[in-house]
């Protein structure tokens, strides 16, 4: 088969191989990523498309990169040499809503905020809130497991698949379930997929658990001298038997980027700020703010203020989720890098890695500011460094790794949430044990013998 | 090396070829599955040990059986041709709590309530309540991704399990990881691990994630004309968005197996009830508890009262976990056999399953009863026979096999919470498509090449 013949059994315009078309699909958000070389864009109407493109792929051992929204920041959608982007944005239909079974079944293509929209009228609530949840689909927080600031009550994507529906590598379709609460029929390929980047198989339908409606939340702030003490804080709030819906941290750096990005009036003179929502009902709320009140003044706290106005609540969680644009504004007007890193450490770890972030910071003279989603002890220091200068961006490149290694070194993952894709291959094996890694390549090589799922991401540097 | 060599390479008095020894270790408690043939019975002392006989294994192409509490009933820590019993059971120490990160790092032959008991101290909970709570070993609980009463709120085992230290096939050690509460580096094969029955390797250090200790319930009880009310209570009392931490349904048989066995003073003249606790603050539980009247009592109940009293709420917990040891006084006076199924269905679907529960009672003439964790679906139907009779213990068989047949019929699983072992190895066929069916020996044949694994488990019929 040709890929002519192959455009001809697919959805009618589904196959593109105009090199332009194909450039603009060719990469999501990660810097320092190859992403050319790709032949063809498929952008899938129905299972049966996705399937004809592996089918073909399979005969012609033609690699194949599966995208959805590229709103990923590890290159893990991005195009390779010879490769088919099989983008499935388009399948972003909602099948069915069961109310009485609290699930929802879905196209991989729908964005995770769409899916919310949807449910709201139902009463029902899908949790999972990565940053990116006005953008991301549901396909790809599947594929990456992607997390988020609810997770430290709520917890990741993982928590929420029933069921999926993949197309394996030559083209078969297969759902891994069962749809019930519980069910230990075999292995668990279903956990298996979740998180693995496109490297096993392609997404086609997911069905997802649904919780009752979040109550609304009682939200508070505290400012600190320092970042360490604010970072104390949450750990002894947690240690404490703390359970917030939300609990983030940012450091005076990031404070300081927000309010130049837009009017959110931060306390700027705080060396951090932590943002802490509890949403349990009026009286446990009220006893777990004194809690962490307490905690947060013997931690040493400018301020705690707090309130359950939901007007105050969003405004100050809008203003938290406008720290990447802030971080892009600033790394705009100083050379344009930035690499976000995405390290998770146990949580009593993370004033010492503050510290060790200060030691980077002066040793390589580079900006570095943190946010964190802080109750999880998922932390994301960003760098910051001219692109346009070699040496900074190798200095900065060093500085990103160097975080990874302080991480590991901290009892923590190089990665809580955003994956491996390209960007951190090379890192995997600082990571994984021996046994691991084997464990790794034997899985893979099983599912996918011509290696023709995502070849070179995750896996490209064991 | 002989087996005396490796004997001599492990802890004292580790391994034994006592066929008496081995005899008395040789099953789990499930019925009509083989168990005969073993070679050696290894108590493990250490991972060491475990990593000697797995080398040994691979060098000389014997099959090992690893074991824990062999409180299982499918059958998959039962004994085969030329194998070696590795059991763990020995390796029950608590190695480590973490209080500031609510993690407990234990070794795999830790008894679950022995864990729950050592944590309270703490104020933390390990919340994973399997019937066999008093029996069953932690390893074993992941091994079979174990369930419970507390499941319908708390989750399953899965959801507790941070890192595993595993033993390979080749005796290679490996750490599946990481402890963070949030983690993506990699394929993640700890949840491949979870609910894998001892195919893929052995469990020899398990880290996992606690809460705060669990409020006190408030405890209801609900009576019914019949079997299909109380039922449908449970879905609709669930599609209204209730969140008990427990939710357990019996049929009018256990009831009076239950009185039969014990002082209980259960409603004999009842045609089911349903036991239902909600472990909010009195606030909000007085409210489900109305919302949970009112269902119940739309739904046509005889009687619904309930107490706050913590030893009422025990007492009626304690009738509850005592329906097996009743279930064996009836099946001891009635020839002796006893299948107990483990079919979850959509919670909606229950009672249709009730009626056809009903037809193979008419139809096979035998006894069958049903408990079940309704809150999730998950049925406990049991048939007794006469173990002498032959045509009768034949017939059982067939029934055990049609309420799969049915569960599967109405979107269910063949084992919510059970396992696959050997007792469903030929059903696991009816559930798993066919790429699924290829999936799981393909990711088998990946991590233990030479098929020594537990042999015949699981895939045995595949």
């Amino acid at each position: 088969m040709t890929i002519e013949q192959l455009a001809a059994r697919l959805s009618a315009g589904a196959l593109t191989t105009d090199p332009d078309i194909i450039a603009a699909h060719a990469r999501d958000e990660a810097l320092f990523c190859p992403h050319e070389g790709a032949i063809a864009l498929v952008r899938a109407a129905s299972a049966s498309d996705v399937q004809e493109v592996m089918r073909y792929a399979t005969a012609n051992r033609v690699p194949v990169v599966p995208q959805g929204a590229r709103s990923g920041i590890s290159g893990g959608a991005n195009g390779s040499p010879g490769a088919i982007l099989l983008n499935v944005s388009r399948m972003n239909e909602v099948v069915a809503v069961d109310e009485a079974e609290r699930l929802v079944t879905v196209q991989p293509g729908i964005i995770n905020q769409d899916l919310k929209d949807h449910l709201a009228p139902y009463g029902l609530s899908y949790p999972p809130d990565p940053g990116s949840v006005a953008l991301s689909s549901i396909g790809g927080n599947i594929a990456t497991n992607a997390g988020g600031l609810c997770c430290v009550k709520y917890g990741v994507t993982r928590d929420y698949v029933r069921s999926l529906t993949v197309v394996l590598a030559d083209g078969t379709l297969t759902t891994l379930g069962p749809r019930t609460a519980k069910g230990v029929a075999g292995l668990d390929l279903r956990h298996l997929f979740i998180g693995s980047e496109g490297t096993l198989g392609v997404i086609v339908e997911a069905t997802l658990r649904l919780i009752p409606a979040l109550p609304e939340p009682v939200t508070a702030v505290a400012t600190f001298p320092d970042e360490r003490t604010g970072l104390q804080t949450v750990a002894d709030f947690m240690a404490a038997g703390g359970v917030p819906s939300l609990l983030e941290f940012l450091d005076a750096t990031s404070l300081s980027m927000l309010n130049a990005f837009g009017d959110f009036g931060l306390d700027e003179d705080a060396g951090s700020m932590l943002i802490m929502q509890i949403d349990e009902n009026p009286t446990d709320s009220e006893a777990a703010m004194a809690v962490f009140a307490e905690v947060a003044q013997a931690c040493g706290a400018l301020d705690v203020a707090y309130s359950d106005d939901p007007a105050d609540s969003a405004a100050l969680v809008a203003a938290r989720r406008m720290i990447q644009p802030a971080y892009e504004k600033f790394a705009h007007a100083h050379g344009g890098g930035q690499l976000l890193d995405d390290v998770c450490l146990p949580r009593m770890a993370m004033p010492e890695f503050c510290d060790r972030l200060g030691e980077l910071r002066s040793r390589s003279g580079l900006t570095i500011a943190l946010v964190a989603h802080a109750g999880d002890g998922n932390t994301h220091p960003s760098v910051f460094f001219d692109a346009a200068d070699a040496e900074e961006t190798a200095r900065a490149q060093e500085v990103f790794g160097e975080i990874m290694r302080i991480g590991l070194e901290l009892g923590g993952t190089i990665t809580g949430e955003h994956g491996v894709g390209y960007l951190k291959r090379d890192w995997l094996s600082s990571e994984l044990d021996e046994g691991g890694q084997r464990m790794q390549l034997a899985v893979k090589a099983a599912l996918d013998p011509l290696g023709i799922l995502n070849p070179g991401k995750m896996f490209g540097a064991l």
